[in-house]
């Protein structure tokens, strides 16, 4: 994706191989800071405060952790690999992709040679990284023709969350068809839901199609069902963190909400997401393989912003107990299609496009 | 209602009739600031920028800015009378209760000799603050058995936006039924969904329960269906700006994602409001009578809130374009019951209890 016009992805290998360097992701829109990060508890920081985001990143994220680990306490034994694993993988318990890039390169790393563990590491981090590009270049192709089978001169879509190019490597899940549309010369205008508590369509969606240069804009997002009744949206496309083998889908909360709309209101909901987020474990009310987490309350008794100097400040704006749960859980009936790299699929047949 | 154990309500009339007094809700939870009133131009002022809020409350703030106009100007003209009403109906154009209150006041003065004009506005005002919070009352007494037939030891009721004592003269409509059950003795526990943009369960509500030292928990309004999904609401209450002759409610934006959603889970969705709630010009797609307020995209893009020095200021959040629908319209399908100071009301049978 272009910054300013200049070709960059969230997250770049040294050549030196010494460390990675990421986006702040929790200063933006107001802030772009790259920020190096060469040990394990730097990744995972990075991980738990959301300086990196999205699914398909924090995967990739995990996978150059893993690397970073090694080389930082040069140590490559069986044991260390599986002590780290398992720090990455408990750092955001939702997430199904960290798991499974976690658990690819340590699956890698056991029939490796401890002497080449470091670099096997970090050559297969770089790959899921380029995997993932192309991933969401597929996931954009086949969600450019779910777009343009709507058949209108001008197309509305609501989003939510970002599951753009800053979720991903680059191009992003949700968002990849919304560019290459716009690429196409299309006529779209996308709804960003702010997403509270932290406001990642307004921080991040916004930001992505600002510099995108596509109409967008911002709505609270008690507004989606208000615009959903007012015939505003023609479709809503939003990316996963998890789904389960019978189709259905964990994202962001705020999702259910928007998808129980869309479905009284007959309205098209795609979820865009590379099959590596579907977890065949997950079926029914069968979670053995991971929990819904609950972050911090203070995130949504507290916000950050510009202050009247123009620098970044923290407001307290509640003061009473909060709960805060950050994903729900979205049934396959209220899911349309899922886009992935190997095209449209029907939420129910997921499960036949999986190899165990 | 009390605040810190003393009577207070949210409109007070002085005795010598010159000013009222109202709570600058804007400053909640962080200031509780009483500020007097004397002019026309103040009263539009406090009901736009939401220093007075609520359906019930605006109504009666508005009367009785039409004393204080006759007063200010010392004109009591039917000309001018009709100017003044004018000017404060359009100051909010969603709430019926504004328009509701204004046109009797107006009738009832266009009946009486003007010099008697000045006399009558206030009395009548302060009959209609009298009977605000009589109707409150029955609204809470009515509700509390709604709570007590759902037969639970301990109660979780979603509410949404503020439709408490502050929204009214006192007791509110929504949270009268909770204030009764509390008082009752019951074991109540109230989600407060924070009701972006303007936050007003955050602010406003869950002040209010705080004070009344009832348990409550802060969710984003996101949080919604996952509650729901997790059985973790056993009903919900929220109040309304305007119904419909066949039922639908206008409320706060975000009240139809919670009504669509509740529908799906077999949760009760109960609406509290007064009679004077219901607009006999309004039902189906047809809305002579009101337009859905649209506010200032700042709401969405600016936040205030208390900063580390301990003072109020305001924070910049977002900076792309943003649409700020003030309200939603639920159809009746999806209202279980309306709770009204006659009783409990089927939404499709609410005609039957209007006067024309």
């Amino acid at each position: 994706m272009k910054i300013n016009k200049k070709d960059i992805r969230t997250i770049r290998a040294s050549d030196s191989k010494t460390f990675v360097e990421i986006i702040d992701q929790t200063l933006l829109p107001h802030q772009l800071v790259f920020k190096k990060i060469s040990k394990l508890d730097e990744v995972i920081s990075a991980i738990t405060t959301m300086q990196v985001r999205g699914a398909p990143l924090i995967g990739v994220t995990a996978a150059f952790g893993v690397a970073l680990a090694i080389r930082e306490k040069a140590d490559s034994s069986d044991a260390f690999i599986a002590e780290v694993s398992k720090k990455l993988i408990n750092s955001r318990p939702t997430a199904v992709n960290l798991a499974w890039a976690v658990n690819r390169v340590s699956n890698l790393l056991h029939n490796i040679n401890p002497n080449d563990r470091l670099e096997a590491a970090w050559a297969f981090a770089q790959q899921i990284a380029d995997d993932d590009v192309n991933t969401n270049k597929s996931i954009g192709i086949h969600g450019l023709q779910l777009i343009k089978k709507l058949n209108l001169n001008k197309v509305n879509i609501m989003t939510h969350c970002n599951a753009g190019w800053l979720a991903t490597v680059d191009y992003g899940t949700a968002l990849s068809p919304i560019f290459f549309a716009s690429e196409a010369g299309m006529n779209i205008h996308v709804w960003v839901s702010e997403t509270r508590p932290r406001n990642q369509g307004t921080n991040l969606t916004a930001w992505e199609l600002e510099q995108a240069k596509i109409p967008h804009t911002i709505i609270a997002d008690n507004a989606a069902g208000f615009l959903m009744q007012q015939g505003q949206v023609d479709c809503i496309l939003v990316g996963a963190d998890r789904i389960g083998i019978d189709g259905q889908v964990v994202n962001k909360i705020g999702t259910y909400l928007k998808a129980v709309a869309a479905h009284e209101h007959q309205i098209p909901f795609y979820v865009a997401a590379p099959l590596s987020t579907v977890d065949v474990n997950f079926m029914g009310n069968q979670k053995k393989s991971f929990e819904i987490e609950h972050r911090d309350p203070e995130e949504l008794l507290t916000i950050s912003g510009i202050n009247k100097k123009g620098d970044i400040d923290t407001l307290k704006i509640g003061r009473s107990a909060a709960l805060n749960p950050a994903f729900d859980i979205t049934p396959s009936k209220y899911v349309t299609s899922v886009i992935s790299e190997e095209g449209i699929i029907d939420p129910e047949n997921i499960g036949r496009h999986i190899n165990g």
